[in-house]
């Protein structure tokens, strides 16, 4: 391992020879000024993941934080257990229940947003240089933990079933062949960020099988599992699995992000080991907020609220999808999102995301380059649009706005070829932040 | 480095061989049991750390999170931005004008409490194997953050007027001779957990010398400042050396722990490292939180809470002295806290803090043992005592049962002499959890 001191690009830090060998790989994205452009009200912004909560019941929640206040304040306001708030827990495991999982209280873990759950398994389990096995592509934020840790991403393909088992097997042989360790495969079953994709009933089984025999452990992670639009959700992987999966969940998609309340649910004693690690990172994770969303739950049809959650989502989907058809030129291709926020929009051959957005930022739009979803540079050849944030009138003419942008594009390209390699970027990925979860 | 599968003290756990090498410092206290014990309540606990916060103005809290909902609802429960709320960081930079601090809220990072500050920090710059200096004892939740990324505390003596200025260069001086690296000086110059001292103001300027001479970073934890019962508060580190010194503030004693609002603030470069960290940890720290403490602040006459809370946490103290002066055997000796939560209590030669917990937990008062603040196995012949939550009348009757405990031992070390070594400990020390922060 390399232990050199960490490099910075700026020469005025003169902290530069103090950092962790870590903290070389925290950098900011090049992309991120951009998306400061972005957040204009002018921009149609197709980038972030921010969900859209206008719907929730505000009168509700008011009242339900106010009863909070004025019944339990003192408890709220203090301390609470590392593991997080036994009532939310019993509540998480109804949640649960809707994808199959049977569990127990004792076994879920509380945590700052779903983002940190994926931090503290990451702290658990991976050295410098062992391995996590990641969808291709995958999600910024769990690539930038694997990153921040040390530890390497190796990439399995998907189509439109979601991971395929063959090229999860190859992986895995790669990585063992190289005498690498395994911690994990970290996969999002549901409605991928970015992909869009959701793996099929008959892919579920098929991958269980082969990290079972393989012995490598699973971090199933899905925030967007109930928010499918053509039917009931899949059995989660861990619904059939109870040893060899850890599975993360998050109100922050399916109630509200601002009060950072996800989950893990894991086998005993990786669970113990997690409750440490929350200890040593935060004490505990915030009580006022865990019990916002225990009294939310209780108070509220919050089963109803998602369906409309998803009414909404879906009508956006449509939207998007609609106005991709209509505009989208020649040489581009889509998925069709079953739930979630994304789609993935692949480019024609030659046409580089992250080169054009400044031009597509500068005709007032803007999409997250699918660069950052990959740990290897690849990725350049397609881009992740969101449909859960903007309006359906206002989707449509952000795809107007883009589909000039790709004209143009390919016009230029016609006229004078390229000078963009298609391939060519550094290893390494754009971790755009908040921006773009 | 030893890259070694982490050992486990359980046979039962399968995933044994899968941990990171980090993790085999993760273990839950022994002592931890009998916290479960301790917080019965028939016995009186003078272990934990957390605040009395029963003098809250609940109307107050309530109507302003009220009218958060109510009018700002969306953003509220929305993601933010990884740094931090704008609003709640310049209100930031007028808590700490009071101890002398000119800061600019650009270089404020939110934090879930200032644990995750520690935990931030340490991330940033500690490899395995690289030395934080830290007073002796230390506050326990710190000792953790650094075991957790496998750094070496090295501890240097404090006496009463805090840390030792010889002692810090002995320190310095021995870890440069080893050929190992110093990341920071971790010190808590106001109202130390647990050792009760507060740093002179003469102190202050030679530890900043010989930093700066030395060019040792300082990490300076406050979370007690604002509650000095004697006096105004003194000027922090930070005031007089903005870029030597990383400075960790929180409202979790000075308003509510169950928010988990704390913050560090940082050289720009650090701040800037700081904010990647924390994105990666959490994407942003809770939206939800960080507006009802900027809520509070703003309507509420905050600089007047914290006044009451002094003269609360005063009585207390007084009330424990007073408690201690009656009746503690003969051998033992304890400071007089100028402010914070905590009195250190030394036993006489020969009684162990830890051996007797069981016996002073079955007579019904619980303490922390001084094992816990040594990173090396020191500190059995002491004990922290917090005054902070109990009544004075529990006070008193908690330090009437430990008396109690105490004779008992002593009599009986007198009658058969002991068979518990006096520092005899292992290395390593026991990490209690949120129970004795």
């Amino acid at each position: 391992m390399d232990s050199s001191p960490a490099r910075s690009h700026t020469s005025l830090d003169s902290f530069v020879d103090l950092y962790a060998a870590r903290t070389a790989g925290m950098t900011a994205s090049e992309i991120r000024a951009l998306f400061a452009v972005a957040s204009r009200p002018e921009v149609v912004s197709l980038a972030g993941g921010m969900p859209n909560i206008s719907g929730l019941p505000l009168d509700v929640v008011g009242s339900a934080i106010s009863d909070l206040v004025e019944h339990q304040g003192t408890v709220a306001m203090q301390y609470g257990s590392g593991q997080g708030l036994p009532e939310l827990r019993e509540q998480i495991t109804d949640v649960m229940r809707l994808e199959g999982i049977e569990a127990h209280p004792d076994d879920v873990v509380v945590t700052v947003g779903s983002q940190q759950a994926v931090d503290l398994v990451t702290r658990v389990f991976c050295d410098p240089g062992d391995v996590v096995i990641c969808e291709a592509p995958s999600y910024v934020g769990a690539l930038g933990v694997f990153r921040a840790y040390q530890a390497e991403v190796v990439h399995a393909e998907m189509d439109a079933h979601g991971l395929v088992p063959e090229a999860l097997r190859h992986a895995i042989a790669t990585v063992k062949a190289a005498g690498k360790k395994i911690k994990f495969l970290y996969t999002i079953p549901n409605f991928h960020n970015p992909a869009g994709v959701t793996m099929s009933a008959q892919r579920r089984t098929e991958v269980l099988e082969i990290c079972r025999d393989e012995g490598v452990l699973i971090l199933e992670d899905n925030p967007y599992g109930l928010l499918g639009f053509e039917r009931e959700p899949l059995r989660a992987l861990r619904a059939d699995e109870a040893d060899g999966v850890i599975y993360l969940g998050s109100f922050s998609k399916t109630f509200a992000p601002g009060f950072r309340v996800g989950w893990a649910l894991a086998p005993h004693p990786v669970r113990e080991k997690l409750v440490l690690a929350q200890e040593s990172a935060t004490l505990c994770p915030p009580q006022f907020s865990q019990m916002a969303v225990s009294a939310y739950l209780a108070k509220h049809d919050w089963v109803g609220q998602i369906k409309q959650f998803r009414e909404m989502y879906r009508e956006r989907r449509d939207a998007m999808i609609s106005a991709l058809g209509d505009m989208m030129p020649a040489g581009c291709s889509w998925n069709v999102p079953e739930g979630g926020f994304y789609v993935w929009l692949s480019l024609p051959p030659g046409i580089d995301a992250k080169a054009m957005l400044p031009r597509a930022v500068t005709s007032r739009v803007a999409y997250v380059p699918g660069t950052a979803f990959y740990a290897d540079g690849f990725g350049s050849g397609a881009m992740r649009l969101s449909f859960c944030y903007p309006t359906p009138e206002r989707i449509r003419e952000g795809v107007r706005r883009l589909a000039g942008v790709l004209e143009a594009e390919i016009e230029l390209r016609a006229t004078f070829g390229t000078t963009i390699p298609e391939r060519g970027l550094p290893a390494g990925y754009d971790a755009p932040g908040t921006d773009v979860t």
